[in-house]
This record gives C-alpha cells, structure tokens and sequence, in this order.
C-alpha cells in the first residue's frame, strides 16, 4: 500500500500547497498506518531539462544503438511512468506560476508520457487528489478571472489522459498576507485557507477510504 | 534594428513551425536587409532547470550576500528580459506538446519575467508573430476540440503581460504525413500547411512594414 506525493513549489517550506498536502497524507497515515509515502519534490529537485528530448530521442534508435545517455534517460522516464501506475494513491501540490503550469510539473509530465507507450492510463481509477495553489485571486468578476492557465490543463492530464479518480482542492490568495497590496484580502484569504485545510484534511480520509474499496473491489 | 527569433521544438531540423520561422525571417530580411537576426533556441538548447528558482530566490537576497551562481542566475533573467525588451520585432515558434505549453517555453517565461521588475511589458508594442503548430488536429467537432491548453496561455503572455503587437499562425496535422493513423488527413493537411506558409511570408512582410511605421512614429 502506498502513497505517491508530488510537491512543485520553488517556496520550500513556505509552500501553500504542500501544506495542504502535509494534511493530506497525515490524515491519510492516521486512517491507513501500514501505508508508505513515497515523496517526489519537483521544485527541489527538478529534471533536468534535457531528460524528455533525450529520452524521446531514444525512442527513435534501436536499444542496441542507443547512447549511455539515451538509455539512462528512456530508464529514467520508465521509472517515472511506473512510479504513477504502481501508486495505490496519489497527491498532487501544484502551484499555477506565471498564471500557467509550473515549468517542472510540465517537464515531468512530459517525461512520464514518454515513459509508457501511447496512451497509457497512467493513474487509472487511482484516487488522487490535486491541490491547486494561486497567489492571487481569480474568481468570477475579478481582474484576473481566467488568468489560470493551469488547473484545466492540469484536469486534462491527471483526470483525463491518465484517468485518474480526481479530488481536487483549491486555494487562492495565498499571498494575501504576504504581499501589501493584497492587505484588504487578507480576512478573505485567511476563511479560503481554513476551508482548503478542513477539504484536505476530509480528503485524506476519503483518499484511505476509496483505496480501500479498490482493494475491496478487485 | 533587430529581430529576434525564438524556437523551441525538440525535433531540429524536421520542426514544422521552425520552417514556418525561417519563411518569416526570410521575407522579413528580404524587406529589411539591414536587420539583424538573433536567434535562441529553446528546445535544443534549453535553460538550466534550476534558474528560475535560483533567481527568484536572488531576488530575496541582498546584492552583496549572493552567492556567485545567485548573481549569475540573476544576471542570465536580466539578459533574457533585456533581449525581449530590445528587439525591434520577434519571430516565435512554439509547439504544442502533450496538450501543453513547451516545458522549455514555460522555463523561458518564468525567468525573462523573473529577470524584470514586476508588470514590465516585455515586448510593449512590439510587432511580434506568434507561430503555433500542433501535430493533431483540435478544430471544432474533433475529438481533441479544446485540447490546445497552450494557444491561450501564450496569448496570455506574450500580447497581454509583455504587450506584443501580435500575429498568430497556426499550423496543425503537422504529423499528418508522419502517423499511419492520420493518413485520411493527409489532403486537409496539406492544404492547411500552404495556407500556413502564405500566411508566413505575409506576416513577414507585414512586420518589416510595422517596425518602419512604428520607427517613423518615433
């Protein structure tokens, strides 16, 4: 039994999202104490930004003509790809920077898919949650109202061509007390944090749970 | 007077929106033979993982506590920005991949906007052609409609944050004569990549007269 959990953030340990993500998986091992936690830090230690064009390079050369480099990326990029399939559950903590995708959450993306054939279902029917983490405020009516570029494309990725069993928590306005421009939102900010951390905390048990009914079902 | 040329696919020379920017730049030199062409290259020479984060990081560190790969980071962000914000006109050709924005364009965002104070507008007026291409086909009634997560995103940044004068082309069954699975579109694709190339060398033209109408404006 384990849990995969990826955190994305360049903040270290000011994240918003992996805090989020650190109820998550302590709900999750309070419900399920057998489970292990394995962790993937890809703003910590980002991929190198070569591995997905070598790798799918590699793909084009017969194994016994590939480059030391090639065939340790195409192992890198399967192992990847296992990594998500062989996951029992899964938690996602993906910032939106620059109002897009985090550069390194795209650069593993890019390296699982090439780590599987063609359309693999990566994450099929895993239950996995997505925290998604924005600095500001996009909601219906404000100036930045359709500036995320990132969680639609996240949801396509995770819940469509990997299939997963997607539960997916938000938080905005992460840098209401943070950035003085934001200080009028900061009551706002702070009701938006405490709804995201009861949502994660009941996610973590409904994560335990839906794995438990997978087990149940097989 | 110079113009910039921004590529960032992983396929080298068989890159469709490369030949795109080549018909571009073309026609764009044959207007202006005075021009200069800068060029980067994205895709087979991408910017470092780490110095997006190394450079925001800087940025929270007194000039004299950095460390040396602090200032270089923050010089590189520096001179990705000014590159941008001097050039008399712009040339980018920018795949979709995996439904996406290029994992190697996204690293070139987070630091040209890194390497500029907040809300600079990288490219204010400049004419800029924004060349798009995509191996499938999303137009309206196919089964990938809406699948493009890339186009709106760099419409996003390049004619909104950076404030480009903006000229889109788009290409896509780039992979039509490539997959035996496209086959049937092979016609249609053709014929989208002629009008694509027309539109390429119009565009051409088109900029080498915008820069004059905006140096005469000056």
């Amino acid at each position: 039994m384990n849990l995969l959990r990826i955190d994305a953030s360049i903040q270290g340990p000011r994240s918003a999202g992996s805090a989020l993500a650190d109820l998550v998986s302590a709900e999750f091992v309070a419900e399920r104490p057998d489970a292990t936690v394995r962790t993937r830090h890809l703003g910590a230690e980002p991929l190198p930004a070569d591995l997905w064009a070598t790798a799918v390079g590699a793909a084009f050369t017969a194994e016994a003509d590939r480059s030391p480099e090639q065939s340790a990326a195409v192992a890198r990029a399967k192992e990847l790809a296992d990594e998500l399939a062989s996951a029992d559950a899964v938690v996602l903590a993906l910032p939106l920077y620059n109002w897009g995708v985090s550069q390194h959450v795209k650069a593993w993306i890019d390296v699982a898919i090439a780590g599987a054939p063609t359309g693999t279902r990566l994450l099929d029917g895993t239950p996995t949650v997505l925290i998604a983490t924005r600095g500001g405020g996009y909601g219906p009516g404000t100036p930045k109202e359709g500036w995320d570029h990132s969680i639609g494309y996240l949801r396509r990725i995770v819940g469509e061509v990997w299939g997963a069993d997607l539960t997916l928590i938000e938080r905005e306005l992460t840098l209401a007390r943070v950035s003085p421009a934001m200080a009028s939102l900061v009551e706002l900010a702070d009701a938006v944090q405490q709804q995201a951390e009861q949502a994660a905390v009941d996610a973590g048990r409904t994560l335990a749970a839906r794995v438990e009914d997978r087990a149940d079902a097989a």
